[in-house]
């Protein structure tokens, strides 16, 4: 059961601000693509999930920054799946850079619901049985 | 006939880089948002005419970039439609900062796609009967 | 003292993702500009305080997703500072759209920085003042 | 003498609107990614180039939109040098996603300007060398 997923991000020219380092919100972007990756590694598209009518907002954010991540840095986002996902899944996050020094901790709650009716819905078993 | 509107933008932090100026990506935002306020001008709601079908993607972006636009600073973005919409529609811009600096000049062109067969159709009746 | 102030935001285009509402990672720029105005209407200018030396980072940020807000949408984010600011400044947010539905709720800490030698300070007196 | 060069990028959720395509104004990231691994490539680091007080801003954009890219492509993007860089650097690009379909062709020009002083220079030689 792969409970956690590591990815590399580069930091972008564009993700930074006029402090020099990247723009706190823009931590949300790689902690969605560290999902997306995991999902992927473990034989799931997201984009598919989506096309086959279930949608996974996130319901919950939190981002305790740490240290700044730079222009040009080579980041690390380490996922860990928290517990079995019902019609919520949760993940809590890691972020270092190259200098193995930890920018951020996160966690965020997603739900399933369904894209016709709006309605929450259980994890779909397929993803289930991959965990 | 108003073919031109004139908007003012205030420059937010995250749209700033580590140059310590507005992201140079980050004007098309800006050209958007005098498109979409100059329709309001003329009565005409963008969100309702994508949700009556009609989609207006952009098929030609140009961007002169005079001087650099400022974190706080209070941008003035003025409109200029070029011709009667046919398919397509173009306008030019003029983006000024708050001591009447020339920032950009730009140019873009857009399509009128029928959302359900994304098809190119011509400019709505009730938006040349506006204008 | 006002500890809080209500701003309106029209959401752009380009905050929308996929799903037709509102990117979650984009709520952290409404929490901005909820903070720079709030200053502002003090009588502070955040890009003064910046100019002077102090920098004031995100170290944590906390929102809660109640419904989506959409393209079009006027937004109204309301601002509530917690307590008197010492190293660290607190804020509560609520985020309502225009038929007075809570889009969102969240906290964010920021920390007053030295931006010579990146140690905590206090916060400058001239703000604690005016509160 | 490297003068052309192609980087591959996964198009993130965040990137798209709600169209359900990229907006248009994030590929202006696609073409500095594609400018900064060009140079990467050639044993240059952009972000040491800034450090040693050389800024090189977009200067004019031009970007010609012929098909979406949706969420989850795996675009490539090829950069073509024009010619030889002197005071200014000029690029041509295309775009592609993961069936060879051309997505969109652009071009920048960016200008090499001195940190301290804010004026023109030309292209450092330790670049032109490698070229």
């Amino acid at each position: 059961m792969e409970k956690t997923n590591k990815i590399n991000i580069r930091v972008r020219y564009s993700e930074t601000d006029k402090m020099g380092v990247v723009y706190h919100g823009n931590y949300a972007q790689y902690l969605e693509i560290a999902r997306v990756e995991w999902l992927r590694a473990l034989g799931i598209s997201y984009k598919e999930l989506e096309d086959s009518g279930v949608m996974l907002p996130v319901v919950s954010l939190q981002i305790n920054y740490k240290k700044s991540a730079r222009y040009d840095d080579l980041l690390t986002v380490e996922l860990h799946l928290l517990k079995t996902p019902g019609v919520k899944i949760e993940f809590d996050y890691r972020i270092w850079n190259q200098d193995q020094e930890i920018i951020a901790e996160a966690n965020t709650v997603l739900a399933f619901i369904d894209g016709a009716t709006f309605k929450p819905i259980r994890c779909p078993k397929y993803i289930l049985e991959k965990l």
